[in-house]
């Protein structure tokens, strides 16, 4: 079976909340979007952003809770990227949930939760290498 | 900016649990692991399965909740494999959530939840190409 993930989706409450953010806070251009969904074309796979209740309907589970125990990271490519684009995701709806510093494991990061509490790391990993189109592979 | 997404990490209670499912269920292979947690490399990224309490504290959040608001999918070549798929993760550990049918969009596809309540779509979705690397583009 492929070692592969199709689509990462987030269970949204307010759609123009939710795109604010992913497009001015990222910069991310939508592949598609209509009344209740917004998917963006990502590295390998699809990010979804969808509402709620529609989703809570799609997976047959009533209650999906807030924030889950789960985590995204956006790496970058500079130590000195992070806080810059911790602000600016600040700036397009973003809550700081930890102020960037060096973690135990090296590199730099810091978190901000999206405006539906779904908890973005953005960091610096040296040991990551990221290429042209954003394929990420893993490194010690 | 990068439309990029370099990990996705799911907090899970029990790791030997939790690697049973990925490596079992789904026939993955780790890149890393130790006693808190299993990275896997990914189709452009890196999904990370990390002990819940150490992800709360990296987070510096507590009482991240389960389930959580967001799905992943995994998509397969062949409307067939889906229900093999998805009986496969259920004997690793996974529980079905929703059979496999057919939805209003078009495709064929059910649910799987992990042993920590984090929900899997197992899907055929035709419009949608995986290259042979995994690498996954939207379509309509």
């Amino acid at each position: 079976m492929q070692q592969q993930i199709s689509v990462v989706t987030l269970g949204i409450i307010d759609l123009e909340r939710s795109r604010r953010f992913y497009t001015e806070g990222f910069g991310w251009s939508p592949v598609f979007e209509n009344n209740e969904i917004v998917f963006y074309q990502m590295n390998g796979f699809v990010l979804g952003t969808w509402l709620k209740h529609a989703l809570e309907q799609d997976l047959n589970l009533r209650d999906l809770r807030r924030p889950g125990a789960f985590s995204l990271a956006h790496n970058v490519a500079r130590q000195e990227d992070v806080v810059p684009t911790m602000a600016r995701l600040e700036s397009a709806g973003g809550r700081i949930v930890r102020q960037a510093s060096k973690p135990a494991h090296g590199g730099f990061r810091g978190h901000v939760a999206d405006p539906d509490d779904h908890t973005w790391e953005i960091a610096w990993n040296p040991a990551w290498t990221i290429d042209a189109r954003g394929f990420v592979s893993f490194g010690l």
